[in-house]
C-alpha cells in the first residue's frame, strides 16, 4: 500500500442496489462491489452490510489508510444534514429522518462522509470527469424512472436554502389537465419525460387510436420497447420520441432562462436514445428560448460509462 | 469633506429618466438628481450628461475623492461586460453593443463602474438594505411594465454563463395558444403577470362579458386603476388581481424546485396592490410545490421606500 496514495469511495443507493467503488484522483475505479438495497426493512442492518463490504473493497484495493473520504448518491438526500428524509423508494427509509452520513462514518471508523440526491452526485461526476469537464454553468436532467436534476452554477452544486433545491422533474409540463405524477401533484415533467411517463403515453396513445405499431402486441411496453420499435422505423415510437423530446425541449427553455447554462446534460436510460430525442429537444428548445438563446447552448449527453457513472459521480463529491 | 469616508454612486437607468444618487454605507441617499434618459439618440451626449450631473451631486455630498465605485441597473446589461446589448427601451441603445461601463469609467476619472440590469440592482438593494437582509437565497421578482427577475443562490446573485440568467419573465405560463410578448415568444409570464399584462387581461374580459365593472368607462385601463376599482369592492376587478396572482404563484412554484429559495420577493408597481395579491400567489404557489415545500418558503414584498429603491439597489453593486 502506498501511503501517500490520495483516495475515495463512491456509493450509488438504489432502491434495488447499492453499488460501490474505491476511486481514484484521475476518476479510475480501482475496486468495486454490489449490494442489495431492497433486503432490509431497517437501516442499521444495511449500513452494517455496507460497512463490511467497503472494508473488503479497501483491502482488495490495498488502501488502508488512504481514503479520504466518502461520497454517497441517494434519493431524498439532504447535503446540508448528511440524512435521507422520506425516501419512498427505499425499503428501510421510508419514514421519517434517517442520519445516514453520520452512521456511515461511525461505522467506518471515522472517514468524512458526504451525501447527496443522486442527480447531483450525477452532475458532480460530469463535471469532474464526464461531458460537463471545465463547464461552471450547466444542468444535469437525469431521464430514468423518474426526472432528476442536478443545477451548477459557478461550479458549484446548487442546494438552496433547505438542500433540496433542483427538483425540476416536478415543474409543470402540462397546467391543465396533467397527468397525476408521483409526487401527488399533476403535470409535472417526470410524469411525461421520465422512461415511464414515456411508455404512459405509448399505452395512452395505443389505446386512443387504432394506428398500427410494433408496441400494440406487447402486455407492458418500457422505454426500451419504444426504443427499439423506433430503430424498427415503427412510425408511432418515433412520434413518441418527438412529443417526449418537444416537451423535454420546452422545459428546458424555462431552466434556461432561469441559470443561462452552458449545456444542459442528459443522462439515464432514455439519454440513450439520443438518435431520436435530439432533434425534437433542440426544435423546442430553441423555439422557446429567448433570441439571445437560440442556438447558443449547447445539449450534451453523459460520456461517462454507464456502470461507472453512478460510483464516479458519488466518489466526486467526496474530494 | 471627510477623507475617511466611504461613499458610492448608484445609478437606475430608465427609459424615460435616469436618476443617480451618492449613498453611504448604512443606505442613506446623500445627495441625488434626475436627468433625461430619452432625449438622446447617440451615447455619447447621454454619457457627457450623466458625468456632469454625477460631478454635481458629488460636490453637493462634498464627497470628491470619497467615491469608491458607482453601480448601474439598466435594461439589457450585462454584468460580465460591463456592456448594453440592444436595448430595445433606451433611444440611445437599440440595437448593437455599448460599452458603457468603460465609458462612463472614463468619464469619471478612472472611478470603478459595475452594471447589471435593473432587476439584479434590486435584488442586490433588497440583500444589502431592505426585506432580503440576512438572506442567502431568494428570487426577486419585480411586476412593472414587465417582469423582471433578481436570482440569488448563496448570497450571489447569478449571472450564468454568458451573464443574462433571470429572465423569469420570459419562461412559459400559457403553453397553448398564449398571447404574444414583447419578446416575441407567445405564452410568458410577463405578458400576463406585468402591469401591462393585468390591462390585457382586464380589456379581454370586458370585451368578453357584459358582467358590470367601474373599469368599463375607461378608455385606457392601467393596473392602478384595477386597484383603485378592487378597492371599491369592484367584482371583476378582484378577480383579476385572483387570476394574475394564481398565474404569478403557479410560475414562482416552478422557480422554487429550482433554487429552493428561502423567499420570494416582489417589488415594483403591481407589487403595491399586496392586499389583493398575496391570498391568491400564495395558494396556487403552495398548490403547485412539492409538498417538502408547501407553506415553507415566504412572500415578501420590498420595503425600501419606492423613491431610492433603484438608485440603492445600484448603489451596492458598487460596495
Amino acid at each position: 500500500m502506498d501511503m501517500e496514495q490520495n483516495l475515495v469511495i463512491g456509493i450509488d443507493v438504489g432502491g434495488q442496489t447499492t453499488k460501490c467503488g474505491v476511486v481514484d484522483a484521475r476518476g479510475t475505479v480501482i475496486a468495486q462491489t454490489v449490494i442489495r438495497t431492497d433486503t432490509y426493512d431497517t437501516v442499521e442492518p444495511y449500513i452494517a452490510e455496507l460497512a463490511a463490504a467497503l472494508k473488503k473493497i479497501i483491502a482488495e484495493a490495498g488502501a488502508e489508510g488512504a481514503i479520504r473520504g466518502i461520497g454517497v448518491g441517494a434519493p431524498n438526500a439532504n447535503y446540508y444534514t448528511g440524512d435521507i428524509e422520506n425516501a419512498v423508494n427505499l425499503s428501510w427509509g421510508r419514514t421519517g429522518s434517517l442520519h445516514f452520513a453520520a452512521m456511515l462514518k461511525e461505522a467506518m471508523g471515522g472517514i468524512p462522509v458526504s451525501l447527496t440526491n443522486d442527480a447531483n452526485a450525477a452532475a458532480m461526476g460530469e463535471m469532474t470527469y464526464g461531458a460537463a469537464r471545465g463547464m461552471k454553468n450547466f444542468i444535469m436532467i437525469t431521464l430514468g424512472t423518474g426526472v432528476g436534476s442536478g443545477i451548477v452554477i459557478n461550479g458549484e452544486i446548487v442546494y438552496g436554502h433547505d438542500g433540496f433545491a433542483g427538483e425540476l422533474g416536478h415543474t409543470s409540463i402540462v397546467r391543465h389537465n396533467g397527468r397525476l405524477c408521483n409526487c401527488g401533484k399533476t403535470g409535472c415533467l417526470e410524469a411525461y419525460c421520465s422512461a415511464i411517463g414515456m411508455a404512459r403515453t405509448a399505452r395512452e396513445w395505443l389505446d386512443m387510436t387504432d394506428e398500427p405499431s410494433l408496441l400494440r402486441s406487447l402486455d407492458v411496453i418500457t422505454s426500451k420497447d419504444i426504443y427499439d420499435a423506433a430503430k424498427e422505423g415503427d412510425a408511432l415510437a418515433k412520434k413518441l420520441f418527438d412529443y417526449t423530446g418537444t416537451l423535454l425541449g420546452a422545459a428546458c427553455a424555462d431552466f434556461i432562462a432561469f441559470s443561462a447554462p452552458e449545456a444542459i446534460v442528459l443522462f439515464g436510460g432514455l439519454a440513450r436514445s439520443k438518435e431520436f430525442l435530439t432533434e425534437p429537444i433542440e426544435r423546442s428548445m430553441n423555439a422557446n428560448v429567448l433570441p439571445l438563446w437560440r442556438g447558443k447552448v449547447k445539449l450534451v449527453y453523459s460520456s461517462l460509462k454507464e456502470s461507472d457513472a453512478a460510483i464516479l459521480g458519488a466518489s466526486a463529491l467526496a474530494w
